[in-house]
C-alpha cells in the first residue's frame, strides 16, 4: 500500500472533525468532502476546537502540521487521498452508494476505511470497485485524544488492508485492535452498549437518576478501567489463583437478577478460555505485581483528578481541606517551635515522580520544596482566604542543590529556616532528608516577594502574617546561616 | 451516633484487610474479628501491603495511625467498636445469623453495616436487635484506594443511619452513593455486571479474547469513565442539544442486536427522564466547557498512563520514540546551529500545571527546564542507549529565576547556552519564553555531572559526547555570557 501523506474525508461531522484534527496535527495534509459548502467552516472550527487539548498531549517534537483543505466534489477528494476515512450518517444504504461511488474513483491501491460504529465490513464493501482494500476503522470521541481505533475486516477484506491500515494508525498515535470476527456493534460499543442499555432500565424503573449511575461508575469502576478492564481487574480480586478462582467464587452471582442481561452458561469450555485469556494478560506477572501497578495508576489518576477537582479528585480535595484544617487546629494548641528549623512536610516519593535513572526527577525536588513553601504560608496565615483578597507570595528565585537521590517509596521531609524578611521580600533555606538515614539531599534557597495580583506588582504584606514571619525570624534567630547560602551556581563553599 | 473512634471488622477477607488499611490510615483504631486466628498474621499483612499506595494518595497532614487489634471473639469486637463493617461470604442466612448475633452484642448506637455486593438490606436485617441502625455499605476493591461506598437501608433502616454513615465514610476519604431503592446489585456491580456478561457471552461465541476485550475498553471508553460517566459522555456525544439529540439519533440503534441485552421501550417519559438527569448532572456548563474538562482530564491521564507504560499510555510512549527519531533524523540532516543560543523545547502549558495563582506552577518551570536539557542531551547522544552503559549526567545545581508568568494554554520555548564543559561537568545557562510576545518569563542556571551510576561516582564522559557539547561550546564562543550566570539568590545583576 502506498506512504500516506493525504487523508481523504468523506463527511465531516463530529467523527471527520475529529479525524481531521488528529492527522493534521501529526503532519498528514487533509482533504475533506462534504456536499454542504458550509461544512468547510465547520469542519476548521472542530480542528481548532481540538487543538489546545491535541497540543498538549506530547511535548515530543512534530513535524510540520499538516494542510486542511476543503472540497464539496468527491471526486476531487479520492483522487488526491492516499487513504480515505468514512464518516457519513449510519444508513446501510446510503453508506453502500458512497463507498461504492468513491471506490470508482479512487486507486486501487488506496485503503478506504468505514468509521461506522455497528455496520459489518461485508455488507459495506458488497458494491465496491477492489474491495479488499476496505475495512472498517472505528474511532472513539474525541477521534483526537482516545487512541482506540477498532479494525474489521469483511469477506472481501485483505489482511494486508489491515497491516497498511494499523501501520496509519499508529503514525498518527492510536492502538489499532484487529476485531477478528464481524459481529454488529464490534466489541467496544457491545460492551458500551450493554451497560448503556442497563442504565436505561434502572432509570426507567424509577431506580436511580442518571447522576447517580455515572456516579456509581467514576467514584468507583471507571478509575480501574483507565488502564485495566474488567476480566485483568477479576483475574486481580481472585487472589493468587486469579480468575479461576473468582469464577468458582462469584460464577453461581450469574443466576442472580443483578442485571437484565442473562449470562451463558459457565461451562468447563468457557471457564478454560477465561483463564487462558487472563494468564496471557498476565504475562508472568504475579497478581502481587499486578496489585502494585494497579495501586500506583489508581493513586496517580486521583492526583490529576483533583488537579481538575472532578470526580474521586474532588472527593480528595475534600479530604485534603479537612486534614488541613484539622492540623492547623493540632498545630495552634502546641508550643511554639524552639530554635530549630521547622520540620514541614513528611512525605513519599511517588512513583511517577521517578525518571530514567530510577531517582526522583530533578523538577520533584523543586514540587516538595514548593508544597513544603505552602505548608508555611499556611501557618503564617496566607491561606485561600487570604490569597482571595488578591494578595499572595509569588517566588522570585530558587536555588537547588542536588546532594544525593531518593528512590520511589522512600519518605522524605523538609525543614526550613527564614533567613530575612520584610515587608514585601521572604528569604528562605530549606533542607531536604530521607527519612530512612536523615541524609540531606538537597538544599533550597529561596526568594518570595509579596504582590498584589492582579496589579501585578509589589505590595506591602498583612501585618499579621508579617508578625508570624518575623516570630518564626526570632525562634531562629540562634541558628547559624546555613554555609550553602548566598553562593552562585559552581560557586564551592567555605 | 456516636464519634467513630474504632472500627470493628466481622469478617477479615481482602475486603475487609482494605477496610482495616484505610482506616488506620485516617487514624482511627480498628479491631478486627475472625473466627480463624490465623487471620490476624493475614490482615497485618494486607494492611503492610496497601501502606506503599496509600501514602502517597495524599501529602497533605495526617493524625497518628490508627491501631490495629484482633480477636476471635465477636463480643468482643461488637463492644468495643463504634461502627461495625461486616464482610463475611455471600451467603444470606450466614450473614443473617452473624448480623442477628453481633446486633445483640453492640449498643443500640452503633451503626452496623455490611460490605455485600449483591444481597439487599431488608433480607439482611431482618433477625438484629435494633435493625434501624443497619445499613449496607458496599465498597470497591482495592477499597483503600478507591472512594466509592454504595448506602442502601432497608425497609427498617433510619435515615439517621445513612446519614451518620455518609459523614463517617467521608471522614476516611470516600464518596458516599445513595442508592435510595433496594435492587439485587445495587447500582454499580448492575452496570458491571451487564458489561461482565456480554464479555463471557463474546469469549463464549469465540468473538474475542480477554485480552482484546479489555483493550476495547482502556484505550477507550475507560479513559474517559474515569471520570464521567456514560450519561454526561452521551451528552457531550449529542452536540448542541445534547442528550435528547443523543437519543434521537442512537434511538434506532436500541432495537439493533449491539449486544444480548434487550433494551427497554425508549418512551417519552424516559426519554424526558435521561435528559432531565443530564441537565442537572451538566448544571448549568455548557456542551463546549463540559468538552473542554473532559479533554483535559483525557489528556492529564495519558500522561499519567505514560509513566506507568500501561494502557494509553505506552501508546503514547512509542509514538513520543518514533517522533524523537523522526526528529533526530531531520536535525542531522540540517546544517550546524551557528552562533545562537539553541532553540530546545516548544511547548505549551497544561492545564494541570497552573496553581491558585492561575500562572504556571514554581516546579514545572524546572520540569519544562529539564525537558529541555534532556533535549540537549538527545542531540549529544545522551540516550536511551547511552544511559543503558550506566553512565548518565546527574543535576548537581539549579538556580532558577523567575521573570514573568504563563497561563494555561500559553505556548512556551526554552533557549539554551553551554557556558562551559569538561570531562566530567557541563554548566549551561537556559532562558524561558512566552511564546505569544517572546518574553523571557524565566532562567536557568544549571551545573551537571557526569557520573557512573552504579558506582554512583564523577567519571569522564565519553569522548564523542564531548565532542558534540565542545561543537555547541565554539559554535556559541561569541555569545556574550548571560549577565545572571554567576550570581547567589538574592544578589542584583550587574
Amino acid at each position: 500500500m502506498r506512504k500516506v501523506t493525504t487523508l481523504g474525508l468523506l463527511g465531516t461531522g463530529v467523527i471527520g472533525g475529529g479525524w481531521a484534527a488528529r492527522a493534521l496535527h501529526f503532519g498528514i495534509d487533509v482533504i475533506a468532502a462534504d456536499v454542504k459548502p458550509e461544512m468547510e467552516e465547520w469542519i476548521r472550527g472542530a480542528v481548532a476546537n481540538a487543538e489546545p487539548a491535541l497540543s498538549r498531549l506530547t511535548s515530543a517534537p512534530l513535524p510540520p502540521k499538516g494542510k486542511l483543505s476543503f472540497t464539496t466534489d468527491l471526486r476531487e477528494m479520492a483522487q488526491r487521498a492516499d487513504f480515505i476515512q468514512e464518516n457519513i450518517p449510519e444508513q446501510l444504504p446510503l453508506k453502500q452508494r458512497m463507498l461504492a461511488e468513491v471506490s470508482r474513483h479512487a486507486a486501487a491501491d488506496v485503503i478506504i476505511a468505514s468509521s461506522t460504529s455497528g455496520l459489518t465490513p461485508t455488507d459495506l464493501q458488497r458494491d465496491m470497485v477492489a474491495p479488499e482494500r476496505f475495512c472498517v476503522a472505528h474511532p472513539f470521541n474525541p477521534v483526537y485524544l482516545l487512541p482506540l481505533v477498532e479494525l474489521v475486516g469483511g469477506e472481501k477484506t485483505a489482511q494486508s488492508t489491515i497491516d497498511a491500515s494499523a501501520k496509519f494508525f499508529k503514525y498518527i498515535g492510536m492502538h489499532p485492535l484487529h476485531v477478528r470476527r464481524e459481529v454488529p456493534g464490534h466489541l467496544t460499543d457491545r460492551l458500551q452498549e450493554a451497560l448503556w442499555r442497563e442504565i436505561l432500565h434502572l432509570v426507567n424503573d424509577g431506580v436511580a437518576t442518571t447522576g447517580e449511575l455515572d456516579e456509581s461508575i467514576i467514584y468507583g469502576p471507571g478509575l480501574r478501567w483507565a488502564a485495566m478492564g474488567t476480566n485483568l481487574i477479576y483475574h486481580l480480586a481472585g487472589g493468587e489463583s486469579g480468575m479461576r478462582h473468582m469464577l468458582a467464587q462469584f460464577g453461581p452471582c450469574l443466576k442472580w437478577p443483578w442485571t437484565k442481561l442473562e449470562a451463558p452458561e459457565l461451562t468447563d469450555a468457557l471457564i478454560d478460555r477465561m483463564v487462558e485469556g487472563t494468564q496471557a494478560q498476565a504475562a508472568g506477572r504475579s497478581i502481587r505485581e499486578l496489585e502494585r501497578l494497579r495501586d500506583d495508576y489508581l493513586v496517580a489518576i486521583q492526583q490529576v483528578l483533583r488537579q481538575y477537582n472532578i470526580g474521586a479528585g474532588s472527593t480528595l480535595r475534600a479530604l485534603e481541606e479537612r486534614l488541613h484544617q484539622d492540623a492547623t487546629r493540632t498545630q495552634a494548641a502546641q508550643p511554639a517551635t524552639g530554635g530549630k528549623p521547622l520540620r514541614l512536610m513528611d512525605t513519599v516519593v511517588r512513583s511517577e515522580w521517578v525518571d530514567y535513572n530510577r531517582h526522583m526527577s530533578d523538577f520533584r525536588y523543586g514540587q516538595v520544596f514548593g508544597d513544603a513553601i505552602d505548608a508555611i504560608f499556611r501557618q503564617a496565615g496566607v491561606d485561600e482566604t487570604y490569597r482571595a483578597s488578591g494578595r499572595m507570595y509569588y517566588t522570585v528565585e530558587n536555588h537547588i542543590r542536588h546532594l544525593g537521590e531518593a528512590k520511589a517509596g522512600e519518605s522524605l521531609y523538609v525543614t526550613a529556616q527564614v533567613l530575612a524578611v520584610d515587608d514585601k521580600r521572604l528569604h528562605v533555606f530549606q533542607s531536604m532528608h530521607r527519612g530512612r538515614d536523615d541524609k540531606q539531599i538537597a538544599t533550597a534557597e529561596q526568594m518570595y516577594l509579596h504582590v498584589d495580583s492582579a496589579a501585578a506588582k509589589a505590595t506591602t504584606v498583612d501585618p499579621q502574617v508579617r508578625a508570624k514571619f518575623d516570630a518564626i525570624l526570632s525562634a531562629q534567630a540562634g541558628l547559624p546561616k546555613p554555609p550553602e547560602a548566598g553562593r552562585a551556581v559552581g560557586r564551592a563553599q567555605q
